[in-house]
C-alpha cells in the first residue's frame, strides 16, 4: 500500500475507499439516505431551520504535509467548518467532502484526511453524507456542513448594540503559538480545537445575546466583522483576553508578543459574543456552558477618539 | 479594470464583489438568513426533508478558460449541481460557493464566474447564499446545492426492479459533440444544459416511478450506477436512444459515431428513470412533464448470456 497512488485506484476505487471507511459510523434518524445517491437527504425536526456553510483545507495555504499528519488535516478541515454552525447556535446534521487531488497522491494519505474527517463527524454527531471527487494540480477538501436550528432563533453577526458586554469562551492564542513553532520547525502541528457546538446550543436559549462569531481569522478580525458592518466600534482590555496556563513564558522563549497571538492569531474556534448589559453576569454563564467565558470589554456607538490606556480600539 | 487581478483586490475586496454581484437578485422567502454570515439559514416547509449535493469546476479538469467563458462556466457549474437536486425531485433552497483561484487571476474572469453562476441562479430559484474564497494553483468552483423535498419522497438511485422500462428525459448527445468540436478547434464551448428541476419534481407525484438518477457521466455509466449496486442488469435499444435533430449528419462531418456520443457522452443533464411495467406509457408521461420521454429498454435480473441483436446489455 506505501507507494499505491490515486492514479493506480482511480475515481471510483478511491469513493469506494472512503465509502468503506465511512460505513464504520452508524448513521443517526436524521440521515434519510447518505452517500451514494445523487444527494443526501437529511431530516431536520419539525420547526427547525436549516443551516448551511462551507470551507476549503487548502495544501500549501490552509496545510502542509511536512508539518501535519493527513489526520490532523482532516480533523482541522472538520472542526473549522462545524465551528461555523456553532457560531450559529445550530447542531449539526451531516457534512459532504469535495476531494480535489493529483492523481500522484498516495493513497494513505486519502486514507488519514478521510479518517481524520470521519473521527471527527462521529465526536460531533455529524456524518459524512456524500461528496466530490476531482483530479487538480494541488490537494483540498471543500466541506460543506449543514445543520438544525429552532426556527427563527439562529445566533447572528448583526445583533450587537452599544452598551453590550462583548465575551468570549476558552483561552485563545494556542493555535497561533503553535503555528509560529512549525514555521521555525520546532514542532509539527497536532492541535485540534473543539468546535464550541453545545456551547453555542446553550447560548441560544439564553436572553440577552447581541451577535456570535467563531474565531477563525482572529480576534480583532473577527470582531471588526461583529461590528463593521452595524456601523459600531469596541473597547477591548488586552489584559482580559484569556491565554492558556503558561503561555507568556512559552511565547517569551520564542521572542513572540503574547497578547499580538492573543489578539491577531487565528483557528482559535472559540465563540466571540455580545451580552446585553442587563444579562447575567459572565461568572453563571461559565457555569451553564461548562468553558471559561471572559469579559473582555464594551461595544462603544464608534472608534472612541480618546482610547482609555491600554485598551484597544476598533 | 481589464488588468486588475485578484491579488490588487484582496480576500475581502473580491467577496465585496461577489457580494454586489448577488445583491441584484431579491431573496425568496426561504432564505432567512444569506451571505455575510457564518452560515446561511434556510427554511424548508413544513414536513420537508433537506437534499444536499456537492460538485466542483476545475480549471483544466472540467473547463479551459481558451474555449469557454468566464460565465459559461459558471453557467455549467451551478447546473451541475442543481442536475443533482433534479434527479432526487427536490426544489432548491439556496447554494453557496467555495471559490479557488490563483492571486494572478484577472478580476473580471471572477466576474463573469460569478454572473454566470447568478443567472442560473436567478432562472431556477436558487439563490447564492454563502460561500469561501481562498487561494490556489488554479481556479476552482466547488457548489453545495441544498434544496428540499416533500418526507421520505424523494426519487433514489435504488428502486429498480427487474421488469422495469428504461426511460430518458430530452435528447443525448449535444453536449458529446460541442466537446468534440472544441477539442478540434472548431468552436467554443457556449451551450448549457437545463437541469430538469420541474420534471424531477413531477415525477415524485407520480406512481410506478423506480429508481432515478441524473445524467452526468453519460447513459452508459449512469445506468451503471442505477443498476450495479442492485444486481440488476438491462436490455437498452440504441436506435431507441433519443438524439437531437441533424445529429447524426453532425457527427457524420466529423467522422464521430453517433451512437457513442448518445451511449457514452456525458453532460447531457437529463434524467433516465425507470417505471414499473403497470405505470402509464410513456407519451402520457411526456405531456405531463412537458418534455421529450423515451422508453429505450427494460431492467433485467442480470447481464444476459445471449444478447439480442443490436441490444446493449449491462
Amino acid at each position: 500500500l506505501p507507494g499505491v497512488r490515486l492514479r493506480d485506484v482511480g475515481e471510483f476505487g478511491l469513493i469506494e475507499r472512503i465509502e468503506r471507511l465511512a460505513r464504520g459510523s452508524p448513521l443517526p434518524r436524521s440521515v434519510v439516505i447518505g452517500i451514494g445517491d445523487d444527494a443526501a437527504v437529511l431530516r431536520p425536526r419539525p420547526g427547525e431551520d436549516v443551516v448551511l456553510s462551507t470551507d476549503a483545507a487548502v495544501e500549501g495555504v490552509h496545510f502542509r504535509w511536512d508539518v501535519q499528519s493527513p489526520r490532523v488535516v482532516g480533523r482541522r478541515a472538520l472542526v473549522a467548518a462545524l465551528s461555523d454552525l456553532a457560531a450559529m447556535g445550530a447542531r449539526p446534521l451531516g457534512f459532504t467532502c469535495a476531494l480535489a487531488a493529483p492523481p500522484s497522491l498516495v493513497v494513505r494519505r486519502v486514507d488519514g484526511l478521510a479518517s481524520g474527517l470521519l473521527q471527527e463527524a462521529a465526536r460531533h454527531g455529524c456524518p459524512l453524507v456524500g461528496g466530490n471527487v476531482t483530479r487538480a494540480r494541488e490537494t483540498s477538501l471543500t466541506l460543506a456542513v449543514v445543520g438544525a436550528v429552532p426556527r427563527g432563533r439562529a445566533l447572528t453577526r448583526r445583533g450587537a448594540r452599544p452598551g453590550d458586554r462583548v465575551c468570549v469562551t476558552g483561552r485563545l492564542g494556542a493555535a497561533a503559538l503553535e503555528v509560529e513553532r512549525a514555521r521555525r520547525g520546532l514542532a509539527r502541528i497536532r492541535h485540534v480545537a473543539t468546535p464550541r457546538l453545545s456551547a453555542g446550543r446553550k447560548l441560544l436559549s439564553l436572553r440577552g445575546i447581541g451577535a456570535c462569531i467563531d474565531l477563525s481569522d482572529g480576534l480583532e478580525a473577527d470582531l471588526d466583522h461583529l461590528l463593521e458592518p452595524v456601523g459600531l466600534g469596541a473597547e477591548i482590555d488586552p489584559a482580559r483576553v484569556p491565554t492558556p496556563p503558561r503561555f507568556a513564558a512559552a511565547c517569551a522563549r520564542l521572542g513572540l508578543d503574547p497578547e499580538a497571538l492573543a489578539l491577531a492569531g487565528g483557528e482559535d474556534y472559540e465563540l466571540l459574543f455580545t451580552l446585553r448589559p442587563s444579562a447575567p453576569p459572565s461568572a453563571g454563564l461559565a457555569r451553564r456552558l461548562g468553558l471559561p467565558v471572559s469579559e473582555i470589554g464594551r461595544v462603544t456607538r464608534r472608534r472612541s477618539a480618546a482610547p482609555r490606556r491600554g485598551w484597544r480600539h476598533f
